[in-house]
């Protein structure tokens, strides 16, 4: 038996669309000779379809795809995933279900037993645990179907769920097990895959095929790396990273054979890959083309700049040099020298006639208060107001470009730095963004020298520095790491060999700029905690605070 | 025996204040001669305290209050919310518990069984249902403790769950059911929480003491109301909307007696009273007195500064009028009319310097293209910049005064009159601004009538109307009600006789915005589905867009 696996780039709503590249994709494995075409959990609809589901209207639509799906399913069976309606009065209205399409019918629908529920996703929100739990035969082997997080409860130390749904179907002495997945990147995602991929076959001593989506979905990323594992625990193959792609295996080669193995797992070339297909989904999905942003002569632009480049092309790429009395001659330098290198077009925009202008509008009522962070938000703001008003006079989405150092500590001025459709490294912290830096530079300078290596400013007061009113990157993302990606205590944090004072007074920055984060772009997720969708606060919450 | 319940406005995470005045309210009930004392589900902690919940410090913080709570149940029974640690390694880590303290001891705890996860609810993300129901006995008499939608799956036609916590304690035959609850305000919520609390009552023949939370957390209202109910289905007692109270009952008097009956629940009053008490809460637990916001002439702005003043008093309320060259003499003259009749400082400062220079600024890139939504944008935004200089200078929160119908719509200008800390009017569909208005108005004429009576205007370019790029907002919002409360497909809504073109364009406008709603302020929530936390939707979805 010749098992395809097609892992694809969907978009969520947009069923014709999805429909049309199964189709072409069901082609493509009838090429390739495979007698089963799997396709990834909710693909008619794109993954994750949110508060879409509370459409009659879209689970319709779901439904007929499905049809029109089945008429393709003649001389090759085909595994998709889809929404599908609970019959039952009692519970939620919906399954997340994959069927079993044969002969040109429905033969067979299991649902997900196991509904994640935490960080990004809300399954719980939407469907109704399986109940029943069967496998299907197909050219004499019996097919256990499983969802994405149905695999996950094998062999964990302390399991979110009581049910382990491949537990329930081996009283019927399955051949292989098939998972249908949309399971989000994070840089550390692809290898605890395999980890969990492997106790699933292990414990069962079965060969496991597992098909996961690629392409990004707003702030989710989908890194493919679609697995087949032979019931030794040896990977057979690891389909690739961040592009679609078709591949069809035959099940006694996995049985026994070695396979291509895995792919390597590098983490800044990951997250690189990652925010590169990020970048250039948010925009294709959207119907837009074309990006601009602030130089700085800073790292987190000049990095942004560089990735958007390798995402949407230089041609669709623009900088706006936007110095300030209180911006260094380095500053435009370095930010000249990156828009020659990237071959994108740039302007020079000075803001002081607008800053000047505020100051004597607003001086009648500040009088002669001093210089504070009004003055500094005011240039963060007359910056964005430039960016803005060519995004809408032109139609580029102005890319937002701070950290997630900045983003964790509220350094940053709402609707001026903060402002922006899409944010690219709102997820990579500063000490990340440098390596990603000197990832980009691996083969030839793009990113300038001085601008990875001078000390990091905002330049909106003389010779201001970020160390002024931060610690050094170095510590600070150590301790934010330890609280966001690890909720630890500030005891905990404090134990681990910080300044206790320092500690406290990191916490209380993250937990009382939540007002900032609620307000920003959607940050393309890269690792295990980010902000968004994953990580939901309280604004007014006193905790730490 | 006698009951007291207390509806008490808690702060998530202040639990050292939290617990202050619990024991405050727990003397007030031993005054009234109170055997036992009901708390609010949650309300060690706060609710809703989200993710906070994902830190064990958090949770142990959690347990020491109760701990402390324990030691003053001695003459008197308390029966408290609170987080609980789940002992078994399988399932969520904790459980929604009720805890019935007595004798200065922990004397039973019973957890929730149905977990609220649609619309603004997200309690399966941390909380493991109960398996085990059992009543407690206190002076002669069982109690059945359930906690919030435990009581709200009873007799519905289409029901979320497969169990009813209450039907498998009945075997126990208590006496009394007592229900704690965090139940988020909606202007029909009052009415909905009384039949779904007589409905329990009919169904067991006992009587229920419902305490619910008062108060706000960040979007979401608590309107208190707690419900005593006698057997035969008859409202005893209805406690204040939006006021902390701690009231006594004698459950003979409740068993047999008339009570004081139901409170009037007229949707204008609720509405306005719940703003009220949103913005007087968001303010006071984030530790600000002030606020600033635009005023226009229009409705919007005058409807956000009369609830403003109500809530913080006219010394803590500042407006900024910045009329353009396109606005109207009359905007200046009903916006100072408005301020005076608030009684409010404002100023008058006119956005023309700021516009023209940035106009020279951008001159020479944008060349002789003609005027379009680029240039009404950066009015709107040189007016976000004004008032947040002023709101970095001297420390008041802007108001947002964007509402319902064009936060829908995307009439709106991101980092322009979309800036502000919280929207006020985000929830409430602009032909129930002028409703709201006109009950702001009912015993004298504080919104100028002309506000009122005048067409509406951005008043971006020259002669402006909301009707040259929306339809009629009196049709707007019908169709708006269908599709976001009703989530009816394009083809119901055209049923209801609305044009077809004119409800797909709306969808479409509704779906595509998505991008901005992602970026503004936290959305006072009065309706069944407001934008916000409750509402979460795909941003780069193809679905009717």
């Amino acid at each position: 038996m010749r098992i395809a696996l097609a892992q694809l780039n969907v978009h969520i709503g947009n069923f014709q669309g999805n429909l049309e590249k199964m189709i072409a994709a069901i082609g493509t494995a009838r090429d390739q000779g495979a007698d089963i075409v799997c396709f990834p959990e909710l693909v008619v609809c794109g993954y994750p379809p949110r508060d879409f589901l509370d459409f009659e209207d879209f689970i319709d639509l779901a439904e007929t795809s499905i049809q029109k799906l089945a008429v393709h399913a003649t001389d090759i069976a085909i595994i998709v995933g889809a929404p599908s309606r609970n019959p039952v009065i009692e519970g939620k209205d919906l399954y997340n279900s994959a069927f079993f399409l044969a002969d040109g019918i429905i033969r067979h629908v299991q649902h997900k037993t196991l509904l994640p529920n935490y960080d990004v996703f809300d399954e719980y929100r939407y469907f109704e645990p399986a109940h029943q739990y069967q496998t299907v035969e197909f050219k004499g082997k019996k097919i256990a179907l499983s969802i994405c997080e149905d695999i996950w409860n094998v062999g964990n130390e302390n399991p979110l769920y009581t049910v382990c749904p491949l537990d329930e179907m081996m009283s019927e002495e399955p051949d292989l097990i098939i998972n249908l997945s949309a399971s989000p990147f994070s840089y550390k995602q692809a290898s605890e895959r395999i980890k969990v991929i492997r106790a699933n076959v292990e414990r069962y001593n079965l060969p496991l095929f597992y098909v996961n989506h690629v392409g990004a979905q707003t702030e989710l990323l989908f890194d493919g790396g679609s697995v087949v594992m032979g019931p030794q625990g040896r990977v057979f193959a690891e389909m690739p990273y961040f592009e679609e792609s078709i591949q069809t295996f035959d099940l006694q080669e996995v049985m026994t054979g070695e396979g291509t193995g895995e792919q390597p797992k590098e983490k800044m070339a990951l997250i690189h890959d990652g925010l590169v297909m990020g970048l250039k989904n948010y925009f294709h999905k959207l119907g837009f083309t074309k990006a601009i942003l602030g130089l700085s002569g800073g790292i987190d632009s000049a990095v942004t700049a560089a990735l958007a480049v390798r995402a949407l092309g230089p041609e669709n790429v623009s900088g706006i040099l936007m110095p300030s009395t209180f911006s260094s001659d380095h500053s435009v330098d370095d930010a000249r020298k990156l828009a020659k290198r990237l071959g994108i077009s740039y302007e020079i925009i000075p803001i002081a006639p607008g800053y000047d202008t505020m100051l004597s509008v607003l001086q009648p009522y500040f009088g002669d208060k001093p210089f504070d962070v009004t003055e500094e938000n005011l240039q963060a703001r007359l910056r964005g107001m430039i960016l803005m008003a060519f995004s809408n006079k032109f139609g580029p989405i102005l890319l937002n470009t701070t950290n997630k150092s900045e983003m964790a500590v509220g350094y940053g001025t709402l609707y001026g730095d903060l402002c922006g459709g899409l944010s690219v490294l709102g997820d990579v912290y500063k000490t990340e963004v440098y390596a990603l830096a000197r990832y980009i530079n691996k083969d030839e300078e793009v990113i300038p020298e001085n601008s990875i290596v001078k000390p990091p400013s905002a330049e909106l007061r003389p010779d201001q520095k970020d160390s002024d009113s931060l610690p050094d990157y170095g510590i600070l993302d150590q301790i934010l790491y330890q609280y966001i990606e690890g909720h630890q205590s500030p005891e905990d944090i404090i134990e681990t060999g910080f300044d206790e004072l320092l500690v406290r007074r990191v916490l209380r920055m993250v937990n009382i700029n939540e007002f900032k984060r609620h307000q920003t772009a959607p940050v393309l997720r890269v690792s295990t905690k980010a902000f968004g969708m994953g990580r939901r606060m309280p604004i007014v919450g006193k905790y730490l605070a």
